[in-house]
């Protein structure tokens, strides 16, 4: 059964301190039915992704929160996957609409992180770390930053090659209006920002955000038939790995990211060359380049050179163009929101409404949404 | 699609202090495969429930803590809904099954809960209701005796009536070697024990409890042949309300039990009368005689008196017999856990492995799950 993406909304990303959690929920809801042009009736049920509005704001069981909000009683489900919470929510509604559960849902993402102490926040985020990780006090910065030294080391790049992939979301966030950060930057800039853990500083590392995020799916052939925009789910897949760095068999490939990507390609019967936007989760710079490298589409090893070309920058006129959104890094990261907004990039794209971030003939693009270091990854691939 | 349960596993429900959350999974992922006669390779994924860890234990991304468990990269998903998490769970496994999205999954609930103080646990609770219940100083005793008190005074009933329900389920509990209570109490015992939300006295409410519960479902004709022990899923269907007591049409009908059971029963063609064991979601006796009511196999407000004739208890030889583990209230609350045990009861039950509690003549068993102060509901029906 073909599902489409019918309809997208994201509020702006970044520090949101006059809308609780609750308001921007209602936001995207509102936003996405007035996108879409249907009326809440027309929905089935909801797949809602949060991460950490338990843990921060004595949150949980948000699904009756949202049927409240809504004034309605279908049934409404909670994905909780660290930062690839959106990702799996969306992967869940699919096969929610592919088992004839449902013939039209909404998936909403949505995170309050900035009402909070920073060391609040970031002890927060560690629940989705490893016992022995927490025990040791390390952050994800810190964990990435392992990542990172070990990727420098072993193929022979330093700090530098990392700093492009700030220098190039800030470029596309710039053209973002919903970014969190639009302000463009420079590789001495990122070089001389404050260290976070080395090799990493502040600006190859994602921010905290505020954001919700939301989409329609349908595979109701009447709705779909009325609609302007449209983009057809090729695949999504979704796989796991050990939690704790200490148990995975490389630190330079996340195994889960590579299964989920060789699955999803398999399924959507499409070469790495057929992708032309691609929304990855850069939630730190090595992120991005791993996840070029997993994804298949650079060679393992070869991202730290590859990157300096700046061949996946809007612009650049090559076949692939990188987080036209601004990534997690510049387009903000509230986490729960972050999977969602992903898919729906791709769909501004590939609908032709990306404004001034436009890719000219965009037919398919490709989502990477990963959870902690790696423990969980969904690869989501989407054409016109 | 046919879906069948094939396994069933669970530990035992009470203070399991020595065991921590992730050694009950494991312990039950372990004793699920073993039960069914399988191996984890033939397992494609894992529907995961837990409402707690993130905000008791700093666990949340459970999802690859079980991915290094196990030592397997398969998706997993982690649900979350209050109280009702394991129904979800087992609903969002059965149409990833339809869906043909996997052949083979585990169903697994786990919850620890006596690792910490009567305040912290009661607090996590709480996080289930809304922000103006929190602000009110409401507990979910609390709550459920604002219902308790308005449905005995609409109805002529007093806190005798709803004794029976503790009652029933402690003389199942007393059967059942894996239930958190295994005493006999009496109506009298009920009224005498401490009041904790009047009318609900600590008899009448189930308690904290650790544990965990995993099912195998599948779709694999050739598994199914061979599993000697089987039941099929014939509906499973949630739906919600609002979170707030204040914002529901009804105080005495939980309308999203309502909605999902009237849906359950016309997907599985079956007449309230052909149901032979169930499993009801009775976190406080009242909340039971809702559910009898609510799920129709009572008229509305006869609860009260239909209770004292026990006529849903073990032995009575009357045609449905109600909690047969000793319900939430004798076999404990473990929450993530509940909703998963529910359904492994009715298997246990329909495949004539119930030992000492054995109902004869088991056909179609039901199950109910509530979340919350009755925001989420899930009714699930099994048949052989």
């Amino acid at each position: 059964m073909k599902i489409y993406v019918t309809g997208y909304y994201t509020t702006r990303f970044g520090e949101i301190w006059e809308q609780s959690l609750s308001e921007l929920i209602d936001e995207a809801i509102t936003g996405v039915l007035k996108n879409a042009g249907i009326d809440k009736k027309q929905i089935d049920a909801i797949f809602f992704s949060n991460m950490l509005a338990g843990v921060l704001g004595n949150n949980l069981h948000t699904p009756s929160k949202i049927a409240e909000i809504m004034g309605v009683n279908i049934p409404i489900f909670r994905s909780e996957a660290a930062c690839a919470s959106g990702g799996i929510a969306f992967h869940l509604a699919n096969n929610y609409l592919q088992a004839g559960a449902a013939k039209t849902v909404l998936v909403v993402g949505a995170e309050k992180m900035t009402d909070y102490s920073p060391e609040e926040t970031t002890g927060a985020l560690m629940t989705a770390a490893s016992g022995e990780e927490q025990a040791a006090g390390l952050t994800f910065p810190g964990l990435y930053a392992i990542i990172a030294n070990y990727y420098l080391q072993k193929y022979g790049y330093t700090e530098e090659n990392l700093a492009y992939v700030g220098v190039k979301n800030h470029f596309h966030g710039s053209l973002n209006d919903k970014a969190h950060f639009r302000n463009i930057i420079t590789v001495n800039q990122v070089l001389k920002s404050a260290c976070i853990a080395a090799p990493l500083k502040v600006l190859d590392s994602s921010p905290i955000s505020d954001g919700a995020a939301a989409l329609v799916l349908t595979s109701d052939k009447k709705m779909i038939g009325k609609m302007k925009n449209k983009v057809t789910i090729l695949s999504t897949k979704t796989a796991s790995d050990a939690i704790s760095l200490s148990k995975r068999k490389n630190l330079d490939t996340l195994l889960a990211v590579k299964i989920a990507a060789e699955q999803a390609f398999r399924e959507a019967k499409l070469a790495r060359r057929d992708i032309n936007v691609a929304e990855l989760h850069d939630c730190f710079s090595i992120a991005e380049i791993l996840a070029m490298e997993d994804l298949g589409f650079w060679k393992k090893g070869e991202g730290g050179a590859r990157i300096k070309e700046l061949s996946t920058q809007f612009g650049s006129g090559s076949p692939l163009i990188v987080n036209t959104s601004g990534g997690l890094k510049a387009a903000g990261h509230p986490v729960g929101a972050t999977g969602v907004k992903q898919i729906g990039e791709l769909f501004l794209q590939l609908c032709g409404q990306a404004e001034k971030r436009q890719v000219k003939n965009c037919r398919y693009g490709l989502a990477h949404n990963v959870g902690g270091s790696g423990g969980t990854a969904v690869v989501t691939i989407l054409g016109i």
